[in-house]
């Protein structure tokens, strides 16, 4: 039988039920929203796509790992077995140091890896999260949270941000106006998905005092907090209260293919975790967590420093190109570091209205709607500088300036 | 500071609260059952442990699986990006090639890659348990298999198993006495984990058309399919009905370090799942997709033909130890093919019971108790031949053989 073959009796099976009784979590399994945007791509010969959170592919230490590699498969024989469920001691060790000069205590035996930060929300929201109770986040957010927290069927709490993040005078009205104390707040402190800002030091400790005072569980996401660009490092918010769970990721660093993250836990929630992880997946892919250690043991703070000037190059080229081609009116972050710029389009125009005519242009961008557990549209859009060479970004700038005006000029 | 500060630190933190509210599925995440069976594996200088479900170790192809390591690194700048989330696809069309021979038709995109079987019986559950919804499963049944539908808060129903796995008659007077239809049903139907016994074809026919006449959503989990050593195969329960959730895995085939296995699910299930899966942690490790793909493409037949040799012979030894050691009145299972044999005790002698002294003998299984959703005290145990040698698994019937007689007398 063919491939054609089987593919006709997939769909002409009979038998299938027409409607499945699924769980009611199910509702938030529809098709992924990446995949609307990915059909855009092709309405240009020469598409620019600004939506890629990724890091570069030409920055990331191919030789060094491939080296890394041989030297693990060298030594397979002793791990292609079952491992221990939290993952491979020395790479444990080496994520506690490297916290520790940011200031995190944190004892390897409270870290977990995890197959990136994306399965360390998850597992935050299954050890925390019954039905409709409630969790904080900023608005807007990493949509990668809300697809986590939408399948533990989380009842939101909206918090606004501005500038400097998280608004803790917007939090404390929110609290204030909830009938349920929220079980945990998810914040994203330094360069934020998908505004780019981060907290300042006394945002973050008044952030603490009012989770602390309301006994909210705080999860910390910090993909981004090694890929700085200007100014100093804030103070992680693990670094400032030992109860705050921290997500960290070797996806923005090294190669997000790799899947490598990893979960700081306070000591009370270690077991649990590592339970749920066991029952969800067993272990981290063992090799993989062995060359990453190589990876960041030999080679990644000198790795970093190359990334950082590249990436910087580009934010700056996006900048640059925004104050060029956008017309008055237009609004937009200046992110110290990360991937993202977050703009706002003059005179309140939705940003998912204009996308089909900014693919038209032959640019892409991924709307503001994507990040609010609402998703109505919105003004606002989220702009990735990460991939794309210097001219790719400022004639991608050009061509969404044009796509801005062309709106504008429709709407008269 | 030192790790030793650390550790002091996180262990004095009196800011952390006495009890945190967690989900009510946090009941399930307690101390993982290992534990103590490690714990007990000191107390013989010369322990023979008969809990490893694991592949053996000598076995494992690494110096295949290092040259296909060496191919995929060579070539691995395209692949150390996000990618697919269903995962490599030409892994998924060979997945699809090999259950074809087995008279399973799956089109390639109605398989997804997963973190082996353990996450594919997560991902089900996440589509469609709700807290409450009833869960059909063998009796004994594979322990991962619990603890996922335990965190999804399942209710039990149990079907009673004998030599020939589950027991048709009895799901029918299960469902009989059921006050509300079970959502799915989950089974071992080969080389069952833990009992070893399979399903004849008749009993599958009659199993498939119990779970259609009352819409029951047929999850067939089958990692020992293909380490058979005696007869012919009976078919899959997916091959006589493609509305079965096929679970597979490359874990006890090549090694469960590389946590590389596929779920193949009817089409209606297919975009559901896949956006749970990106929800959870995006996707698997590409680096080891690619590897897994070389070793199946290349080497897996050839390699399967030398470990089934192995493997048959350790069963042989095992069946041959508990003729020659275990008293009258105990009785096993004869598997055709997996890694497990099932014994129930003489005189209801809890295996519970006898395990630290077997473990004073000098030999650890795993109690039956293990393997029933309600973990109460049996008379049976799980041992397993796959990663132990003739000699050893011969020794350890003898300290088993030893072990009972002595819980024999002390009963009086």
């Amino acid at each position: 039988m063919t491939a054609t073959d089987a593919a006709a009796v997939i769909h002409n099976d009979l038998r299938r039920p027409a409607a499945r009784p699924l769980a009611r979590r199910a509702a938030s399994f529809g098709p992924s929203p990446w995949e609307a945007v990915i059909r855009l791509l092709d309405r240009h010969p020469d598409m620019i796509f600004f939506g890629n959170g990724a890091p570069a592919m030409e920055l990331m230490p191919v030789a060094r790992l491939q080296e890394a590699a041989a030297r693990v498969w060298a030594d397979a024989p002793g791990h292609l077995g079952y491992g221990d469920v939290a993952g491979f001691a020395p790479l444990r060790e080496l994520i506690a140091a490297r916290m520790a000069t940011q200031g995190i205590v944190a004892h390897p035996d409270s870290l977990l890896l995890t197959n990136g930060s994306q399965q360390g929300i998850d597992l935050i929201a299954r050890l925390v999260l019954d039905p409709g109770d409630i969790v904080l986040v900023e608005a807007p957010t990493y949509l990668g949270a809300l697809q986590v927290f939408d399948a533990f069927e989380a009842t939101y709490l909206t918090v606004p941000t501005d500038g400097d993040g998280l608004r803790v005078d917007a939090l404390e009205q929110a609290l204030a106006g909830s009938s349920r104390p929220p079980k945990l707040l998810y914040t994203v402190p330094t360069f934020q998905n998908p505004t780019g800002s981060t907290m300042p030091r006394a945002r973050r400790e008044a952030l603490l005092e009012v989770a602390r005072a309301h006994g909210i569980l705080v999860v910390e996401d910090d993909p981004y907090g090694e890929l700085r660009y200007d100014g100093q490092a804030e103070p992680a918010l693990r670094a400032l209260d030992p109860d705050v769970i921290y997500l960290g990721t070797f996806s923005k660093t090294i190669a997000p293919g790799l899947r490598v993250g990893w979960l700081a836990a306070p000591p009370d929630l270690v077991t649990p975790l590592l339970t749920a992880r066991e029952a969800g997946d067993i272990h981290n892919e063992r090799m993989t967590a062995r060359i990453v250690y190589h990876a960041a043991s030999d080679f990644l703070d000198d790795h970093l420093v190359g990334a950082r000037a590249v990436y910087r190059r580009r934010r700056d080229a996006l900048l640059e190109g925004l104050t060029d081609h956008l017309p008055l009116g237009a609004r937009w972050t200046e992110p110290g570091g990360g991937f993202f710029v977050w703009v706002e389009l003059p005179e309140g125009l939705s940003a998912d209205g204009l996308l089909p005519h900014a693919a038209g242009h032959g640019v892409v961008y991924l709307p503001g709607s994507w990040f609010y557990p609402d998703s109505r549209e919105r003004d606002s859009l989220r702009l990735s500088f990460s991939t794309l060479s210097e001219a790719t970004i400022t004639e991608g700038t050009r061509r969404l300036g044009r796509a801005v005006m062309e709106g504008l000029a429709e709407r008269g």
